[in-house]
This record gives C-alpha cells, sequence and structure tokens, in this order.
C-alpha cells in the first residue's frame, strides 16, 4: 500500500489536504511533519494534531519541523494569510485541542530519512507548504533522491502568474532556496501550482452539502471553508469560488492520473527582482532526463467528485 | 494550397525562414511584410529582397512594415542583435543587392488585411519579429481575428527563461504591447518560442553539408549559418549550436504536428519588472474558449531532418 507522509503549513486548504488522504482507503497517512506558512510551526502543530482528532484519526503521528526559511532565523505570517487562513489558520473556527503532543523522538527532518529508508519508492511526500523540511532531509541524507517514491508539491506556477506577485506563488516565496535545491537534487517532483489548483474551484453549494452531512467533523469542514471562499470573494472575485490547492496535490500523490503534465527540468528563482519564480533551467533544456512533471492541465471533473464524496466520507465516519 | 505571409526582420534566422517556405512545395509564400528587431526596416527589406532573389525566387513581393514599435517613435539595432547577425543582418555575408523594390501600392498592414480577405482561413501569418505589424492590422480591421487561418508566431518564453532577461525573449521585448493586443484579440495563434527553438539545435556539420551543394546560394548560407553558431559559442556556449528560431515557427506554419502545445490564454507583461513576460493571464484562465497554443514540445529529429532536406532543395535549384 502506498504511505503518504503530509507536510504542512495547516492552513484551510492543508485541513482539506488531511482529509482528503484520511479518505482514500487505498493509501496510509504514516505521518505529518509540521512546516510554517500558512501560520506558524506551532500553530500548525496544533491544527494537526486537533484536526486529526476530530476527524477520528489519532494514530496519525506529527513531527515537529522547521520553522523559518533556511536562510532566514525566524518567520512572522504575512497578514493576506492571515486574511486567507484566519488567526488561527483554520478560518477561526473553534475546535477543541488534542490531548496528544508532537512525537518527541524524532524531528521532521529525520521521520522523513528514516520513512525513505523503510518504505523507498513505497513513499510519496507531498509538502504543501515551503520545502524547507525535504530540502533539509536532501542536504542530510542526499541518497534519498533515489530511493523515494514521488515528492508532489503543491507550490510554484509556471504557466500563470503567481499569487503573492506576479511572478511568486505563496509557498516557493517562503523558501526559494530551498525549492531550488528539491529542484536541482534529482529527486522524483510532480509540482501541483497555480496552473491547475486556480482551475478547480469549491463554492458555497458544495461546503453546503457538507453541512448536511452534520457530524461535528462535518460542521467544522464546511464552516472552515466557507471562511475560505469568503476571502477569496476578496482576493481573487473573478474565480467564483476558493482555489483548491494542498487538496489536488493530495488527489494526484493518491492518483497521478488526475492531471497531465509537462516533464521539464525547473529551478528557482533566487534573485530578485523575480525572486521565487519557479521556470525551467535553460541550461539543462536539453537534457533527456526530466526529474520534474509539472502539472498543466486537470481532470476537474473527477477531481471535484474524488474531493467532495472522499472528504464527505471521512467527515461522516467521524465521530 | 494553404498561403503563407513571413513578417520579418532579415535576420540570420529569418532567412532560413525564407529557406524554409520556399522550400516547402506544399505552401505558396505569397508575401514577407518587413519589420525592425534583428536589423532596422530598411536593412531588412534590402535583405528580404537579395535574398529571394538569391535563392531564385524574384516572384515574391516584399511590403514595408511599421519601422518602430507602437509606443516608441524610432528604433535602434541592439548591440547583442548586431552581435548575433552581424551589422547587416546575414552574417556579415556579402550578396547582391536584388533589382527589385519594395511594393509601393500597398504598406504590410494593409497587405495583411488584403491578404486575409482574399484568402480567409487558407491563409497562415508567420511574425517571426516583434507583432507590430499584425497588432496594426488588428486594430484597423479587427474582424480579421475570426477571418483567417492561423497566427504562428516566433516569441516567447513560457516554461523557460528569457534571452533579453531572464524573464523576456527578444522578439517580444521589442513591443510588448504589440504581442499583448494580439494575444487578447481572439485570433488564433500558435506560439513557437525558446521553450521549443532551443531545443532545435543546427551545427557546423549541419552547415558543411549545405556548403558541399555548391550553388552561391548554398554557400551564402552555409557561411551565414556558421556565423550565426559562432555567435552562439560566446552567448549560449551550453548549447552546442545555434538555435533555429524562425525556421522552426515556419516549419509549424507548414506542417503544425511538428510540435506539441499546451492551450491557454496568453498575456504579455507590460510593466516593470517583468515588461516582456509571456504568461498565462490568470484572468482567463477558466474561459473555455483558449485563443493561444502554446508549443511546449517538438519533434526534434524529424524537425532536423526536413529543415536541412527542405533548405537543402531550395539551396540547390537556386541558379
Amino acid at each position: 500500500m502506498k504511505k503518504i507522509i503530509l507536510d504542512l503549513d495547516t492552513g484551510i486548504d492543508d485541513t482539506l489536504a488531511i482529509s482528503y488522504i484520511l479518505g482514500s482507503p487505498e493509501v496510509e497517512l504514516i505521518g505529518i511533519t509540521s512546516t510554517y506558512g500558512n501560520v506558524l510551526l506551532d500553530q500548525g502543530i496544533r491544527n494537526d494534531l486537533a484536526v486529526t482528532d476530530l476527524l477520528g484519526h489519532p494514530e496519525v503521528p506529527v513531527y515537529r519541523g522547521e520553522p523559518h526559511s533556511l536562510e532566514t532565523d525566524s518567520f512572522a505570517v504575512s497578514d493576506i494569510s492571515a486574511f486567507i487562513h484566519g488567526k488561527n489558520g483554520i478560518g477561526d473556527v473553534d475546535i477543541p485541542d488534542s490531548p496528544r503532543k508532537v512525537e518527541n523522538d524524532m524531528n521532521a527532518v529525520d521521520f522523513i530519512i528514516a520513512s525513505v529508508k523503510k518504505y523507498g519508492k513505497d513513499l510519496t511526500f507531498v509538502p504543501t507548504g515551503p520545502e524547507t523540511n525535504i530540502a533539509k532531509a536532501l542536504q542530510k541524507a542526499p541518497e534519498i533522491k533515489d530511493e523515494i517514491g514521488n515528492i508532489v508539491i503543491m507550490g510554484g506556477a509556471l504557466t500563470v502568474c503567481g499569487n503573492v506577485s506576479p511572478w511568486a506563488e505563496a509557498n516557493i516565496s517562503q523558501d526559494p532556496e530551498a525549492c531550488d535545491i528539491l529542484f536541482r537534487s534529482g529527486a522524483p517532483v510532480t509540482m501541483v501550482g497555480l496552473d491547475v489548483t486556480l482551475q478547480t474551484l469549491m463554492t458555497y453549494k458544495d461546503s453546503e452539502q457538507w453541512r448536511r452531512i452534520g457530524t461535528p467533523a462535518a460542521k467544522f469542514l464546511a464552516d472552515m471553508v466557507d471562511f475560505y471562499i469568503k476571502a477569496y470573494e476578496t482576493t481573487s472575485p473573478h474565480l467564483g469560488g476558493c482555489g483548491l490547492h494542498d487538496p489536488l496535490a493530495a488527489a494526484v500523490a493518491v492518483d497521478p492520473t488526475l492531471i497531465t503534465t509537462l516533464p521539464i527540468n525547473m529551478q528557482v528563482d533566487t534573485e530578485e527582482p523575480t525572486r521565487g519564480r519557479t521556470i525551467g533551467d535553460n541550461a539543462r533544456l536539453n537534457d533527456p532526463a526530466k526529474t520534474v512533471k509539472v502539472a498543466v492541465g486537470v481532470d476537474k471533473e473527477r477531481f471535484l467528485n474524488e474531493f467532495m464524496t472522499r472528504i464527505g466520507n471521512v467527515a461522516a465516519a467521524a465521530k
């Protein structure tokens, strides 16, 4: 069975990614590694524990990741992140704290490395925030690039404009160096960026379906998503819904046939003025081996059906 | 029979585009519209007339286009263009002036419009310099967007870095507003950009094949291309040859199956700092109708075979 590690800055759509994976019986969520971005690291850990509890899966361990990017020594949440995800990261909806704690025998980087050693090609790693944890893991144990099954990132924008600037997507902009290390490492990467995630939209009509399920988990998800859709009405009024960024990456980790991809060797611009841009590396354009597959098309209908069904199932099953 | 208009800033690879079309018996080159870019407008006109004569096709009319971009009132050739194409635009190789003159009954913009009216869907327009002429034609006769067969541009860079800056390709950078008008016009466009043209390379071994043909035309093409390859050794030493930009667009105009494309509604950034960047328009990402097809893959072997054969044929047939 395919093993999944979610690497999250939890976050509304990170919560939807957790829900999607827990609603996918064909894969096993062996752990969550926490990162910073939509929220501070500790808030993310709190949310990971509370959300997995509420969804009826307290068996999922949560590991402490890096609290800031490779080239900084601190991190603060941006105003726009707080506006989109709420101050607590989950749409300012109140859910109980978990009685559990973050794992204390291993940090996120060591858990990633140990999991690659244990599961090899059966492991898919899914970072939906900055790539700091996986970059650190690749620096500490470079051989894992050849041993891991796949790395499916939510991040970047190749054929469309960014969302924190005309050229940069939010996750990549948090730690351009980390993603550049990942792209140049030789590890297999599937990039699920704004190219496709802005094509997969959720509306109030969809969240209302979940609300009718009636469990506390379903009500939580519906309330949280409504906060997100409302924020999108301000930030991206032309879209007519909210982008399903992180859950699309999770869905692709489960079933890669949901997207069509362009194989290309990628880089991240680390210099101004286009710092944070994800783009093909011209120096490796004619290398026969391509290590990154960039999603450029998505089967929207099939994904949205799977998304509503799988998350509905896990929300209905949660006590 | 498919009718072709080449819109050229002639230029070494523009000369190869002329040669490719003249070597393609399944299409008819009904005219060349001249533009500025690699050279000044008048030098381009001189080259168009001289090259078609040397290749044995003095029947091809040449029309005077716009001498500068929409938002400027003059144009100067950049140092890098002169370095790559030579001071005379054709690798500083001497060929005789043509006894012919530019057409004086119509300018390029009116010839484009009249040709669309005459040939409709049978007409393919191929700009391999800035899009100033076609933008002016679309402004003067907007209805041609629905009447023309196709517009195959050499220009832009969607999935790779630019060549005049990390984000801008040379042709688009000459007149970003013009290409933005084209992209937003609704006219059918196939964008053949650096994404694919940097994958189709020519080497000294290839030019030597032409030289052995022995005609003045073949010797001219070989000498001219050797100048171009030598410039690439300085500007792009990692490539191992010269990029076949304009002739690939010409080849795609003849046979669109040479490339794989991504359908996407495009824009050109006209603001700094990324002025001249070609990128998907997020506001039209979810429009079901896509008016631009961006080449993201190319059948290199088949193109290079066609390229060597067709240009070899026309060079051999020229007196």
